[in-house]
């Protein structure tokens, strides 16, 4: 790779920054997989990774991307041709639904804006409809990496439970987990997928599910082939600390420093930081003029901003320049929103300056292009960050709030 | 984990010692894997990996570990209930056969004694009597990791083209590549399995698919779901750089660096360096009036020596013993072996200082525990080595020779 | 050290910001420094060190701080009670004065206002009633890190050459080099001191000292007693690529990266980086109305700008807020500028984001602590660096021209 | 640097191999050396290198090499022309009292056999002899490098205390602190010279002096010029955790985790290791029918062992056939011992499996090259090595009785 001076600015929804020390920990030499050594370090991530995912819970650590934890979330749960209810909250959404249908499940689409959550009432109304119980599961997105929009759990779950449909909930929770605030248990999730490297700050490699008690039943009796996936090898060998095939230990090295960090800062204060984050670069962004791309003020992602820029402006001629220019990169549009946003990552490890740098690079770039934008914008955002603090912390969040 | 004086000699058959080199290149940032930086890091890699396997046909790289790769080899060219032709070289061949059964495939698994290699004529008896072809595909375990034990690949091609049977030929190099010669293109092998973690030197987590134009076309007709492992989105998006999902990055940048060092050391340079610990290994080990698990000297592994303790000691004892004391990891026995071999590493990055350093190891872990054994051994294998280095680097190695 | 999250913005005017790609050079294993690896390590980075000081002549390497490279440059050219002419830029041309009088040299030091650079016609006009040639040395600083000022070398060179004066010429470029032009041999210096820990973005514990043949002349001559600074001693193991004392392996390790770097972007390329991120800084600065320290337009210090807070407003206080706050160092003002002035470095391996990022810090710290300031300051180093780019780099930089 | 398989054994007397844990806290980012963490940082290293040096008074931290403590300890206690009375052991010993006549010191080195240690006897005559008091330092090395043998301390200190002598005892403890007992305040040392790159297990850039009440009231006389070495400057900086100028900030990160690897293992449990590697390379090299260098055998050195080749044998020959073929780094003779020993280090990081694959290494060398040995020497090193390690750590070590 040709060298570009400073830290390269790595701003897109994820992979994110990782810490110094985490990498460190990743570089470590690699140990054996079955040894003394190994056992007490995966006993310990796996029972850590718990506090992480609020659940008591196990979570499975599968050597895989994020992907990958979506297809043993279905695989494990269902049978061939059941059918399974979903929301297109964007394109990942979009592209589970794609993945289910694969697999030779029977998937609703219940068709979105890319702007807007998940509607509750929408997949209560469908579930309602379903006497027959036909649908077997419900899956949602958590956080929309895609839109930048963030769908209350809880409602979907009071779905479930105001009709009484017995369909699994399924979440993904890949670009939320550790950075905006999220409870598999208390919510009544029955499988979270979770990634390595967003919030949890590590290298792509390590993918989760969390699992309740009626989503390991559900397994006991799905029908979908699986092996590489399967839950039940897995917890078995997980209890003396082995895994049934070699797990990714250097990452799982990383992952215990990175728990630890989370933990060491609090999760609360970590879930106030993306909140701020994310504040401070709305307000920068609507004092520029330009539109963030979530529809309602309580569904903003607070790990990630898509903007939108104003029409006949290409947001991946923007992002190049940026990169070319001040060493940064920013998430490109998908599907429908290509080149007509652009995405601003603000999860993981990073700082105020992380984000006021990260603003700054666009202005730089949208002077550079003459892409019209009011002056004041990292004002604003200063403004709110020299004050903020304090407040953010004590207040509060706005989704736990809608939970209750 | 606690500190033990020394760097661990990990020496247990994969995942082995990571270069400090490659290391370094894992903790490098993080990177965008959708930009132009990371689309050349891919690019270059696919390119470069095809070298190692010795095909000129794309290798899929996936974010797992090896055995992922298994079930991606069946999973892309098989429907539900075809039958695969598999034989019982040891605990390794027997998982893949399980998982073959875990997904729904029809197994034939021709037993072994789990002291030899594949039998080719047994493989040929079986295909002559398949009239009808059933059998979709012949699987078999280049170097069985349980036992020390190699198979040759090319009689079983032969076996094949000589009842002229259409079937599959998948093969598992997990503890070979880069280690042992291998010949994805030339042996006529339609899927060849392999993992990070062993001769490429990586850390585990990326786990390999080398396809030929029949397992492709192969894969257009199968029908077991998938989704994840699927070759040919990945194929699609590899074509510009890109992965169908996030792919491990920090491995890849790994992976660069590490296929730049076994270019560099020259791969036939590679195999003579295991095939001369090899002999060093077993040379001792027969020097102390112990038994290589291995029966048939022209199926001797390169990349591990399985050694048979007398009757009513503890290998893993014995194990313990050596770990406390010398910090070096060993493997284990598994299945039937449990208990009653060990089994050596000579695999990745190790140079004559890790070899003999390794049966020091084990002289001191026996003396301690008063295992009898004849008096010399390290003596053998310095002669050896201080001898055998050229002679074995000009000779044209076993292998080699076989397939001709 | 307790865990704040984002990489830390280390913008002391040095130590400055490694990169990954130093750190990681510097973390491979450390070799013999008698052994062949070393010195094709150590004849390499011999040679290249030589196009960082724009020398054809010998640069020695001590392992050692940059104040050893003071001592060095005074102890092995110089004799007890031998006149030192001085310039009192600031506080380390003051430090450097206090060092040859504790030598027991006899020191002159023309007084300065820590806002200015040195005055060639004050050196001139003593020297030329140094009718004997008392004075041995002149000695200056190229780059003042108290107070952001460059003295231009080539007038104080002229300066010696009018009056015909045989004094030495010392020059301390440790907040220059490798960031600041800086010509070694065209301008006539006899012994320029340099430290690894600023432009070269290594970590400190290197420092040099290039000498021309005068100064090594004289070295033959000087008689404070010297041993671990000898020159010559060391150039003479240097020959075979060796050191007379045990060299500091891992840190040359990281300096060839760092060489290879600084080439890799391109020396001009360099310094017209260091040229804008100062010039977007005091555009900054000087727009929330607050006063940079240097008081001449062609002495502002492109490697850092000391800021100048009002009468009554603590510097130390805002330093502290934004270390708290954002997670950022700033360099604190030094001797009678105790606490009135803050140091913003812009010195080695930043980019545009990291200039942006730290101007943002201050203003979140003024604004948290109510310091006075205009709006819009952000706004104009935006702009500045949004098209300033290519002007910057086309331009003959200021202190080239004044060297002519 | 080419690449050659296998990570290097550097089993020279030092530098040593340093510890995955070490290197990685050395490329954690450069800190601010005048900020809150940094201060953490050194109070903490410099509270606990007193424990290494078993001292209860400052232990000064440099930004050297070792040789520059020695310049140190000189420079800070004595005047020009003062005499120092020296003991030749070997090429260390030379050295520093070449260093000594450099820096105007009047010298009397006791003449030596490069084999023995230090004669407590002889200094005792020659102090006995000085009515007047004209030597004002007495000044040994603990452990000759060059020579592989280690001098008693204690009787020194007797020596000096019996005829009631004044003189300042300043000793080189280089390539003995932390890895041989050593007991700076106990033992009645006035001014211990230690260096990072030994037992110490960093890399080279650090350098100690360990300083007694004694040793600071001769400072405040001494006349010698200083100003980088001077104690005082530095101890007033200590306080606050600062230093007079820039600290090696990374190589003290890595000293931290060093001290505190050296802690967790013991520092009783460090020497005794050091005692069984020395032992049992003893064993090997005697049983092959080599001689140790060390004449004596109560002063065996147990960081390193000198081995003599016979007549007509070419050590620097030997040395190079085992770095090409084993990828080891030997200790050379130094001075008169120049190709007529090797020495093998056996200090720092290291396990069984290091010294014996140490031991393999040399012994592969000599089959190679012809040299003729006996067989059995690994078996006994191999046979010392898995008995003794229970005995030798309840033994009270050799050294320390003597002291009593």
């Amino acid at each position: 790779m040709s060298h570009q001076p400073g830290r390269h600015f790595l701003q897109i929804p994820g992979p994110t920054n990782v810490p110094l020390s985490v990498l460190a920990a990743i570089a470590q030499s690699t140990i054996d997989h079955r040894g003394p050594d190994f056992a007490r370090l995966a006993l310990g991530v796996l029972a850590e990774i718990r506090t992480i995912f609020k659940t008591s819970k196990p979570v499975i650590i599968y050597p895989a991307s994020g992907t990958g934890a979506w297809e043993a979330a279905l695989i494990n749960t269902l049978s061939p041709g059941d059918k399974v209810l979903m929301y297109e909250t964007g394109w990942f959404a979009t592209l589970w639904s794609r993945m289910a249908k694969r697999l030779g499940l029977d998937v609703e689409l219940i068709a979105g804006d890319w702007r807007s959550g998940v509607d509750a009432a929408a997949i209560e109304a469908r579930l309602a409809d379903d006497k027959t119980h036909a649908i077997k599961a419900v899956a949602m997105v958590h956080n929309e990496t895609a839109t930048g929009v963030t769908s209350a759990v809880p409602p979907v779950r009071r779905a479930l439970d105001a009709v009484g449909h017995p369909a699994l909930l399924l979440v993904d929770t890949i670009s939320s987990l550790a950075s905006i605030d999220y409870r598999h248990e208390e919510w009544g999730v029955d499988v979270t997928v979770g990634g390595s490297q967003k919030g949890l700050m590590l290298p792509p490699g390590l993918a989760f599910n969390a699992i309740s008690d009626k989503a390991r039943s559900a397994a006991a009796k799905a029908r979908l082939p699986r092996s590489y996936w399967d839950w039940e090898e897995m917890l078995a060998a997980n209890e003396k600390g082995l895994f049934p095939y070699t797990p990714a230990t250097n990452l799982l090295q990383g992952l215990k420093v990175a728990i630890d960090l989370l933990h060491d800062e609090g999760l609360e204060n970590v879930f106030a930081r993306h909140d701020r984050a994310a504040e401070a670069t709305r307000r920068c962004v609507r004092q520029w003029g330009l539109e963030v791309n979530c529809r309602n003020p309580h569904e903003h992602s607070s790990s990630l901003t898509a903007v939108r820029l104003p029409e006949g402006r290409s947001a991946d001629a923007l992002r190049a320049e940026i990169l070319a220019r001040c060493n940064m990169s920013l998430g490109n549009g998908l599907g429908p929103l290509a080149d007509k946003v652009f995405r601003i990552g603000h999860v993981g490890d990073f700082s105020d300056l992380t984000v006021t740098g990260t603003l700054a690079g666009i202005e730089i770039g949208m002077k550079a292009l003459g892409i019209p934008h009011r002056a004041g914008g990292l004002d604003a955002a200063t403004t709110y960050l020299s004050g903020a603090s304090e407040a953010a912390r004590s207040e509060t969040p706005l989704r736990v709030a809608k939970a209750v």
